[in-house]
């Protein structure tokens, strides 16, 4: 049982490193779970870590975390700290869980899970040897709608699924102007597919189960973008705005289509799909993610219709934060759920939302997209996420893709 | 300046009464806000009060609370608690807050006020003679879309306000089975108008002001309903189970309508308006609270029309949860709103979203809504708060009422 | 049988009174009508009528009528025509529908009926003495959509009903700038709530059958506005812009409201309703007129929700235009039921979809809304159509209203 | 000028073969038409063939055709008709069209514009050899909000377009057990792509332009049908039921997706588009054909987002149906407009919104996407839409995709 190696029975010290946007939620989460939660594990903000011994102080003192310090190794050699939290700019995610693991520790990374598809592979090996629970920030799936809507798929209370489309699209690169940043660099896990298209495809997989061959055309649009550093200069830019994929299933009769997308002017938060099955449909938009629309066949001549589900309590989740439904549960709430399953996790009760195995499959998901773009033919993914990984992720095939 | 009486120079004692939903909600609001705003004053979780130790003592640890105790006076009387949050049953809410007022606490009440008009005024009354920061839980009223609209209308954007309906459904007591509660008890502040349609009202309140006449018209539906006591048996009803109100304000040339019923299949927080002006126009649901529907007169030619706004960092408090926009906060966010605002006016920057004084004008507006509806006349307001309450908070009055 | 009277068999002679856009719209329906709908009758177009020969010949061969003239009287006196289609100025609508009723012809009246309930009241004991059918141009009531919302309703499918709100919202006059017209004129049946209002009180009675009392309150918003004839001057306006209703019905338990105003900025169709009851709820706008929302008590946990009916085959009248759903009628296809309605109660089958009765029933109400408004009380209607226009309807009466 | 070349002057005698549910449609536009529009050739409806006498006579009788007839080839023929409109089973409209083209009529036939794509090249030669108008139904087309995306595409309103994603679902073979019927006949243009498919084509076409190079994968999910005349027993298909296609366009930087399932349960006419620009976005349902959701890049912060359109008078040939906003039009009135664009330019007046070549480039389109799919590669298309045709109707290319 994991809770057999914590630091203090009852308690999971937890180890935050980067104190940003998502560091503050993962934070806020941590100290949200136990009050709303009843968990076997309560959560003790033991060390953050940050750049600056300033800079974590002032966060650990907001957050309420007992430690600060500026070097993420003394916080994974710690013994007080049994989870590390990783919220890192994308190219640390695998020097620091590498050396959680190899201590160790739990990990709980943000997405993506590393910048190179070898990294994912080392860091699930890393994670099989460790014994330990890991989680990857794949926050949207958290959310009690999708829970629902995988338990409708897998029930088959829609029937057979026939037909699958999915998206997610926001415009924040879609001014020409933007300029030139780490999203933009492929050493970087930059572009629309990696930075928000792997959501789009994690919930695919999620519904759907792992993909056996894609098909992928990426576009790149906007060729040069400015350069920061240097105003009125241009930087050439070689990742992908926009990614339409196709997508074959294990065990599936439908080929779907996802699409990802970071020009849609308009768009924040179009993160979305569409489902039909031989006796119902659902379709669900981030836009608004306390609601599911259902259909469903076999109602009288002349009732029938796409239903609104409001998320309440006979949604998973959601009744861990109000007794009624309608009230809505916010991002943060994610979060929070996202770290409940994980700590149940961590004591031996469920499994969490996405672990590394997981977060690698969507991984090599991408990098076969991306390949299948450049050769322009259907690319088959073994089942098995290592090896998925593994066969993406060797160094000749990194030459074809980048 | 409130911060001088402190217990402790930067922190603020918290002493929570009841360990209920709303009471898990208080705590939660507590926890996160710190982490959230940049707050002169930290709350400090000192005490909760419940009606055993058992239960008192499990919800301090549960929620992270130094104390517990089973005498709601015992908080109130303790030096360490600065603010006293209330969230018992209706009846608890005048004694525990005029104990506390008298202690010279802060007080934060959960909606009602109190079940009698007559209560609201001593209340104000105190709060007056304390001088301490004092606010009720309209937490809907927090939403950062609710401050945008507010600011459109009063800012004159959308032209002068000529037409306004309101409305809070829900469907909890649809069906004529829902047995007998506190809710059908006018002694407990029940009733549809008492129980949600507050919320209608205050939400008229907070965009148009204050309301000068009222006429009104209360339906009790179902006039008998289950005793949960004793099988089989029924109850009479008196309260109303819906009411419309005809509205009209200060300084506006129209007349409103805000209504509300607790039998509306379906809904389940239906909680919204329709305001036009003279430029444009606004609509918004709770249901979706994230979003406001705003439409602009003068666009070109085919080219106009209503367009939906998504919550993000340009609208008020948003951004203290989330620097992208799009993403959605979730009610016990509204909770920390809430709590963020009556900090910071206990600190001396701004006024609590409502205050005792606001919550009773739109305690007395109830009150002339139910007077009208017996009356069959239109109930003229005054337009001072304690004045208002006074009005119609005399036993007199309220034999008239009740 | 009052085809009997026809003047020829199988056939019913046309005549249409005036040729703009409603007397366009009542060609077309009456040339479609025969292609659609297996009617036991087939209209004639014999004679237009408009206010001069030129434009009354040019508008009768761009509708394919036989006979053009300027004059309606001899129209009516046409042998040739069976049927009267008035679509004049408001007020001509009595005189010419009080001659053809004396020449023993059909009616087919433009609403509103009449401008003078007095009048109203005569042209539905005209119709009496006549014995021969009329219609009144609600046309929004001809929409199979709202044909099964009234199922719904009277099946008690939904239960009880225990709430309703509607509205007609348009933002025509919206402009304090938009030039005084007939519309601002009480001899000519203006203000908004005899504009656009009279639809939003036909469809709640529609649906839930005669209003018993009626409380209003009527806001004149712009009490001037520009003289179209006299650039830089303005005119004094006394008619309504808005209208807010509280109706109570005969054998139901619940108030309701209705209100109407031309002030809504961005709102160009919403003509709507919200119903409630025991087991369900429908919502509706005809703003997407081919949709239902339907909400149903009893579904799973979990699985409830408003589901939208889109309009199809299953619908009442729609399979006359199309045998899939989804496919959408239009507003000239309204007109198309009506006047099929019409035709099949002038063969013997059925009713039309609102008859002289049943519009001076409205007239009614909004006379007695108006009074209210004046008088600051309720006012109750009989029950009976014709007693209920003369109960209003006396000189006396009138002397008291305007 | 066609017009010359016209039976009598001033009209334009219509001989429609065909009176089922899309002839009837044809007929009533005609017959609307001249009311509607103020056209320079007015249609006469002149006669009606059908397969036998006996329905013929009943149907031109029902629709107000002056002649019968139960052969096509004695239409075509007949001096009176000058217009030919096709609305046969799809195997039936080659035959007929060439006929009609090669006495010199103009053809006006519904969609697909041929089963094979060798005789939709011959069709587009016999219309350029005979000089006359044509006019293949792609009605959705016809819509103004249509007119208007296009222009707001075209003039840049919405800056570059740099994401495209169509779609065109229903669901009336989402049954398992819906039988067997020509829908599944590969020789009868079977399947969801030729059948509902090519509308999502021809719409990304009518905003995008002509597409270069089309990637496809076509799913036959069902692949046995009950044999609907052997009750019990099953017959194979070879069509598809979905397909997803991404599309490269000359000139234009994107790679669009469009999709089309008949198997979407819940849906039925769910024919729509997201468009982004770099600009501004636009998204579209026939779900709600009134309707228009545009958003522009640039309002003031906190005050953007997507705006609904309704049709009104400021959208194209809207304002031929209503002079108010809001009103909505229906199926049938796209046909009229359709009708009226057709008369238009038979009188020289303006182009047919989809002609014989440009139906001729979507079937080019849907048999390359076939071809595809089965051979899993990019195909290109000719920019010349004979040439298209051609290159892709070889009886050697015709072996290699059925």
């Amino acid at each position: 049982m994991s809770i057999a190696t914590l630091s203090s029975p009852g308690t999971i010290g937890v180890g935050l490193v980067g104190s940003g946007f998502m560091g503050r939620a993962h934070a806020q989460a941590f100290r949200a779970v136990g009050g709303l939660f009843d968990l076997p594990l309560r959560p003790r903000l033991s060390m953050l870590a940050d750049t600056t011994m300033d800079g974590a102080t002032r966060a650990a003192a907001s957050l309420g975390f007992e430690h600060a310090c500026d070097d993420w190794r003394e916080l994974v050699a710690d013994p007080n700290v049994d989870l590390v939290a990783i919220t890192t700019p994308n190219a640390l995610h695998a020097p620091i869980a590498l050396a959680a693991l190899a201590a160790g520790k739990h990990v709980y990374c943000e997405k993506p899970l590393s910048v190179t598809l070898d990294e994912a592979t080392r860091m699930c090996a890393a994670a099989r040897a460790a014994g330990t629970v890991t989680a990857v920030g794949f926050n949207y799936l958290a959310n009690p709608m999708l829970q629902v809507a995988r338990e409708i798929v897998a029930s088959g209370e829609i029937g057979e699924i026939t037909f699958y489309r999915g998206i997610h699209a926001e415009d924040f690169m879609a001014d020409p102007a933007a300029p030139f940043s780490w999203r933009c660099r492929p050493d970087q896990a930059g572009g629309a597919l990696a930075d928000i298209g792997s959501h789009a495809l994690s919930m695919a997989r999620f519904l759907l189960g792992d993909v056996e061959r894609v098909f992928a055309s990426l576009d790149t649009i906007h060729h040069r973008r400015p350069d920061p550093a240097r105003p009125g200069t241009m930087l050439p830019v070689t990742i992908d705005d926009s990614a339409h994929m196709l997508l074959r299933f294990h065990d599936r009769p439908l080929t779907a289509h996802v699409c990802t997308t970071w020009l849609a002017s308009g768009r924040d938060m179009q993160l979305g799909f569409e489902i039909a099955g031989t006796r119902g449909g659902l379709s669900f938009s981030q836009e608004r993610f306390n609601e599911l629309r259902l259909y469903r066949a076999g109602e009288a001549p002349g009732r029938s219709g796409f239903r609104t589900l409001h998320a309440g309590p006979a949604h998973g989740d959601y009744g861990a934060f109000c007794p009624a439904p309608g009230h809505q549960i916010g991002f943060g709430d994610l979060k929070t759920i996202e770290v409940a399953r994980l700590l149940g996790a961590i004591a031996g009760h469920g499994t969490p939302i996405v672990d590394f195995d997981s977060a690698a499959m969507i991984a090599a998901l991408s990098d076969a997209a991306r390949r299948s773009s450049l050769e322009e033919r259907w690319i088959s993914l073994p089942r098995d996420a290592p090896a998925a990984a593994a066969a993406y992720a060797s160094p000749a095939n990194s030459e074809v893709d980048r």
